[in-house]
């Protein structure tokens, strides 16, 4: 019963065995093998678009890479003050971006508030050149509260960005399971939404290694190639990275596997509701924040459940994550622990 | 009438001369000469201790550059969320840091908030590696709000600061005009307090250009001849810059001009309680922010008087700052206004 | 037969079965599993000293990361003009040290000439500050040449470095390979002949992605959790890479694989040799260099046979390599060739 | 009889006046002054185009910023292995442009070889992405030897750049001695030869501080206020640094100048050859290289004339420079010498 976090479990049987598959003869590296090839026009197909198409390892190097083809270093990114990229990736956003400047915006249920964002933007461009200039807005999908934006929420960033000349960025490390809640396309849920640029996660959601940036408008590309490869990022083997992301999108099972995850999201919310606790925010992906005496968390900590303490010390909030490995022997002896 | 900025007035004529005086012959250059070594031993006499010194050309120089020296890369650094360098340095910290992450925090009169201050830094550690590293705290004074921290205050937070290893920076590019509120030893209220790294700035006190880095703590300043010629900042005919800092600190006359600035404050202040106008923050330095009607505004702008708007546009608060070219002939035009 | 490079090829049956074996429930992510744990201690059992070890996922940001903790964004570091972190990582030496600056070195065989070394480190003490602070000596074991560093080679190397203060790095992408060569302890050729860090292969030698950065010298690893985390380096599963890198050292795999491949060097040599085509460099490890006829080139390529140009365009030079999987059919059909 | 640079003169009377002039009242701070504005009208004029004019502290800061607009951060710099970016400015280069790599060749008189620029740029295209995108040559003009590029030269270089897609850059610190040996218009020597940004140098030909960037090609200026600012070098009073630059260029002060520093030097010149002494380079602006016998060098020293070793430690190589300071006196005094 470990519900600490979408990553604390292991690669999906079709994963491996597209990792096998994939391993048989030579095949040119640096990500000039079929396999990779074959990824970049999946993706096209999939998002009903020509995208460009590149895997990092991690998704703080997706994140922050696709960032910096968005912001020069001189320029300003906005996002939550809970996004992932201010808190969680170390700095990383100012290594890749070469030193642009995160400014964060508070915002309910984890989804940035427009209103403090146009103050902003509106006030930087009278403060020239000292108060930077302002290039992106960067948006969890799913958010780290466990919501996700509704397509009109999307759309209104979006038709606020154009309108002062600001690209969008989507961290979407949990990109499957805002989209079996949006019920939409793909496409619907990013470009069409006006999203430049995208971090397409896996890792979370069934595979072994390897976060896709999609470039949706195709401008941002230019010299990635060169951007990717400096990070050390262009794996040498790249087909057992790309075989990987091909398996995750075969079947739907990207989908298949969120659906799940999502299903069991509701399952943990129903069992904590029935014993009087209450989500913190709505329970819209594959997270659940609940707030639970010191005694409770210390009873199902010393009977084998996972789950982190989150937010600031001692506050008593704590975090589930349901995956696609999430079953409902999981739940069931959750629940007799109650 | 211009009170947009202690920036805006000219050159005084001490210092004036002494860029004269130093015009005379040969001079090693790249700092080697004779002036500059003697500002490295006056400035330790002024503070009774030895401290390195470096020039820069500009306070943002100088400031960055000193954070540079206390901050790694992957470390972050604290500080108000109106600090200068966080609202007016257009991203310097992120080129001179190589991208250490800037955090900032509230507070009332523009001094930092210890209780959020200490959340973080207790939470960061929990969050071992993905928050990054707390390294130093910055802090303004005078602050951006024209207050100044007390010695108790300063204290406070140096002891914080020495409890969990952080280092203590001051942007002091109006430290003159915080001293003499403060009405101490230039010890007392730096390294004494516990303050390693200060920014000692002087152009907005009577010099044409030329910001001291004062290390304190002479543990930072390894490497820093080369840090200081790498960013540009190794001016070549250093002696002129130099020779400016001196005659700035002869007779006093840093504190002599701040007292005047100083002084010239209090009248703006007792003119405009006078008409009913309070101001928004205790005036302890050479600043003065006060909400004017958009009549009194354009009024007094369109009678020659300078200021700047401040905050967020059309909210009414302006800034008004005196300088020791301020005199009462100003005070009094402006007085006639009313 | 591709003889393009050691990372055409696929991963071990070993390496495969690891990853099967490490995916069993769930574990801690970010490295904080039990194979990661393993490896440090197994790494250390080795070397026999106490490492500090960080997981890669590409050869480039092993060597870089790792130079980022021996060289300060202001300092240089000094290789060899056919180094890869000159001719082949685009830049991510700037990258991963904030700028620092590489200075390169020719020398025969891919072997730095300490002679120009000396000169340059010598001549730079005198320039202070303009010219830069010399840091660290990075080498490649095997060399781009495929030639292998005599053991008193790296020491003479080593003690010119600690003459000077300065820190040695190593390019160990093929250290297996040389190791096998000089034919003593994993110790003797390395911190005992000086190394302070080393890039520790495996991709090239059989496993499917992940390069071991290795601190024999572990004040250079002060923060480096958070250097690595920043990097986008921290894989949230983890045990997957580090499950490849322990069964990559069991049973001296990686010296067997790696053994096999100088063989098969060795091979090619004599077949070449035998049609009066000398190798450019000494073969001490898994890389030949031959110049060939447009025409003989040509022909082995239309018959399937891969390798690469080296060098100058047109230069009719040509670089085969070997891998673990190479084996006698590859020699043979090639042997028809001619 | 001070020959060891054109900096460790003072500054000349008129630049003087200038900041004397400047020295009324109040302006705007941040380079929104008249002095600024009519920099850049003058500046157009002079160069019978439209330019962008960005003033700098430091040549370093004017070389490296400049380049930083020409030079993504994953791309390389060409540079003649003498080059001021590559021997003299510790790695700003990397810092400005955040890690852009330089690339360096050799050539005659300083010049760069072009042959060998162009094996480099053909080969590169060919290593993508491993070798970066190479983006700029950048010259220095004249050069590190003393030596001054004919406008065919320019020429041939720029006609190069441009096949390959590659913008110029020229280090102008001495341009005004270049111009007096070329005997031709601003606009020929600059960007009708080719060039696109230029540092403008200033303070080695009478000024206290202050080099221009000047953009030929405005597309490169692009963000070029929010770079200059964040680089530390926008002086808040700007004014005094931009009323140098105007009395620089005021009656033609600048090429005097640089024509008497040039004519001091073949007096020079003359004076060593009557001695059977030869230069090392063609005397072509201000500079001059000679071999000294041990004895010669000390004799002179002891006899209070300054001049600079260079190169090799030991290798009896020294330059002696002129300045709009140096007179005919000088020439004497050094004459009775020998």
């Amino acid at each position: 019963m470990n519900f600490k976090s979408d990553n604390v479990v292991g690669i999906q049987p079709a994963i491996i065995d597209a990792i096998l598959k994939a391993n048989v003869g030579a095949a040119n590296s640096y990500g000039k093998d079929p396999s990779s090839d074959e990824l970049k026009i999946k993706c096209s197909e999939l998002f009903e678009t020509d995208v460009a198409v590149y895997l990092t390892n991690t998704g703080t190097a997706a994140n922050c890479l696709g960032l910096s083809a968005l912001a020069k270093p001189y320029e300003t990114i906005c996002c939550h003050q809970e996004a992932h990229i201010n808190t969680d990736e170390c700095g990383a956003l100012g290594l890749f971006t070469g030193g642009a400047k995160l400014v964060t915006f508070p915002g309910e249920n984890g989804k940035i508030d427009l209103n403090a964002l146009t103050q902003y933007i509106d006030g930087a461009s009278l403060h020239h050149p000292h108060g930077g200039k302002p290039s992106s807005i960067s948006i969890s999908q799913a958010t780290e509260c466990g919501t996700v934006y509704k397509l009109q929420e999307l759309q209104a960033i979006s038709e606020f960005a154009k309108s002062r000349g600001l690209s969008l960025h989507m961290d979407g490390a949990r990109f499957a399971n805002s989209l079996v809640t949006l019920n939409c396309s793909p496409a619907e849920a990013t470009w069409k939404a006006g999203v430049d640029v995208m971090t397409f996660g896996a890792t979370k959601n069934g595979t072994m290694a390897g976060e896709a940036i999609i470039f949706f408008n195709q401008k941002y590309a230019e010299g990635f190639d060169y951007i990717h490869m400096r990070a050390g990022q262009l794996a040498s083997k790249m087909r057992f990275f790309s075989c990987q992301f091909l398996a995750y999108l075969e079947d739907n099972r990207w989908l298949k596997n969120a659906s799940h995850a999502n299903t069991m999201a509701q399952k943990l919310l129903t069992l904590f509701n029935h014993h009087g606790i209450k989500a913190k925010y709505p329970v819209e992906a594959n997270e659940l924040f609940v707030t639970l005496s010191k005694e409770t968390a210390e009873h199902l900590r010393s009977n084998g459940v996972g789950f982190y303490d989150w937010g600031l010390p001692g506050n008593g909030l704590y975090r589930f994550l349901t995956s696609c490995f999430t079953n409902d022997h999981d739940i069931e002896s959750l629940r007799d622990l109650f």
